[in-house]
């Protein structure tokens, strides 16, 4: 494969020049290597926000692709850097459980501690390990694909899991995961999870103080400013409004909770 | 060509996955695509907004160049994809008119209808058509170069008039198309509208209550703070500040209206 | 070299269609050109946050990398547009001391003015000197590898110093340089101006009303919430709050003093 290709998902922003240095570090390694930036703007720290950015986003890649995940609020401490081999991607990232979703969605992975120091850029500073650690074995990756060759395989990795809707009776709670560009409130809700809701039969969806009784297909719908719950492009059920920012308009953020009473 | 260029024009801002899904799907299709943002912060759903910021920007890139412009607040329902063939560059897109100003522009253009699913991500979602039918389509365009394999021509495509200066006697009324990142105030008059402005002979700019009465060179003209009118990079005139935010500085945004007096 | 690579700084945003244009005039020229984003978000036409920004990122590019700086106030005026060869990097910025942080870095610069137009886009515009002159100029650069070729060398060109700290008795006193993308605020003392601090003898560092009497090594060190000082991966003492944000947290900004007593 001539041309490696390595994401980017991190929380460092495009203001300042960690990112640039990143790419820098990732081509001076291997110039024949295509980057492509996931998202910088994972919210600082928050590594529910990362595993859900990387789990929406890695399987539309094309095999092969090795997949960088910095949301690292330990760098410096004594959590591990890995190499997580999948079905068909690469990702290296803090054990820290920003690949969480990855390991949902990956019938096997093999999770290795990255400890061959020799690929690190030394000496390895306490505070930028993107540039340091998690870009250069992306890059060195790319050229010998030798995943043994990077450390152990070990089975003890940091993985939590992503809040799960509650069910009591006729009644499904879910959350709200995310407020995306648009301000649609991107829930925890699968169609799996509400099948009553996507066959269409009898439901009330409570979002603070309105209520939707139908699922929309797709944004267009219903009038200019109207709510609409409908299944997003990740498979999550979302609340939107027409042309609107449904997040200002329901002064709702993440965290914000969903009922749904079927019946 | 080994290289294909596929620009992206979107709404979809910076913060989520999204145009990372859609430059992951291009590459799964092409991997030797060279891709290239030109502005994912296109205002949301505002078609005016990105068929500037397209009309502005393409013909500054090379010949072949596959322009993919995605601002779609019709997304799943009945609003065509289009496939549109220029001199020099080709077009996908929604039909809903953001193509308009290269339509403007362009001395002579082909427009298809996409109709040929066999080169969408299947099953195609109602919400994410940049990930399921603009980037595969101009993925595979960037493989094939056979636009009569995408779809029929059609005739009757969106396009709408860029808003234009109103002219009565000795009064030229312009409108403020755009702010840009400095604060600028981009209008819609052209130094064809008011060749007696590019003259300098007598006249009088009138921008809420400030008075302009000569036109300068470059934004670094005058004394800090002073506000300027100049013809700008992409051919209109601009309201600045020098060495300020005009926007700030004046109380003015997008739609203000813009007075020419002569004589 | 089959694929030069040229990074990008400026202050133009990712708004707007500039940086988008600049890509499409380089590619115009050479197809095969490999373009990084450093950053764009260099505050308006400071020139200091530019010299920062390049001077902390391209050494971590490989040998050969073109660097185009635009922070460029003055454009359309006399300033003049320079090319500088380094030890192993190129720079095309304006003469307006945008480079100043790469001249104190470099063992030995040569500094040419950029005078053949035959290489511009021309009509050169007064007002986008990125897309007309340092975009092109670095392209051609990418191609022909012939600095003489872009004009003579000189001698006086623009150069200030970076804020330097302040030394009285047992007194040194620092500036934040820049604010982080998490918050950190990053002063101008290194470890050599400040060696009592990183052997951890008697100091106390104050900064607004807060002081700090030891040396964190990163920054998830220390209770939630605290603050922390730490050498940062750029080289500079940076003032942290673990898993926080700096800046709102101590009410602070680019300009604060930052002042360490020793003994």
């Amino acid at each position: 494969m001539a041309h490696p290709i390595i994401t980017l998902t991190t929380d460092y922003g495009t203001s300042d020049h960690l990112v640039g240095v990143m790419k820098g570090t990732i081509l001076k390694i291997n110039p024949e290597t295509t980057i492509v930036d996931i998202s910088h703007s994972v919210m600082p720290f928050d590594i529910l926000d990362g595993a859900l950015t990387i789990g929406q986003a890695y399987r539309h890649f094309p095999p092969k692709t090795i997949h960088v995940v910095v949301v690292d609020p330990g760098v410096g401490s004594q959590r591990r850097p890995i190499l997580v081999t999948g079905d068909q991607h690469y990702f290296v990232a803090p054990d820290n459980g920003v690949l969480s979703m990855v390991y949902e969605c990956e019938p096997k992975v093999t999770v290795r501690h990255i400890t061959a120091e020799h690929y690190f850029l030394n000496p390895v500073s306490n505070t930028f390990h993107g540039r340091d650690i998690f870009g250069p074995v992306a890059a060195w990756l790319g050229k010998n694909w030798q995943t043994p060759s990077f450390g152990e395989e070990v089975s003890d990795y940091v993985r939590f899991s992503l809040p799960k809707p509650k069910v009591a009776n006729n009644t499904i709670k879910g959350v709200v995961l995310k407020v995306d560009n648009f301000g649609n409130l991107i829930t925890n809700l699968t169609p799996e999870d509400v099948p009553q809701v996507v066959a269409g039969t009898n439901f009330k969806i409570t979002v603070g103080a309105r209520e939707i009784d139908k699922l929309a297909q797709t944004y267009a719908h219903g009038a200019p400013g109207e709510v609409l719950a409908l299944i997003g492009s990740s498979g999550f059920l979302e609340i939107s409004v027409n042309k609107g920012h449904a997040a200002r308009a329901l002064s709702m953020q993440r965290g914000a909770e969903v009922t749904i009473v079927l019946g």
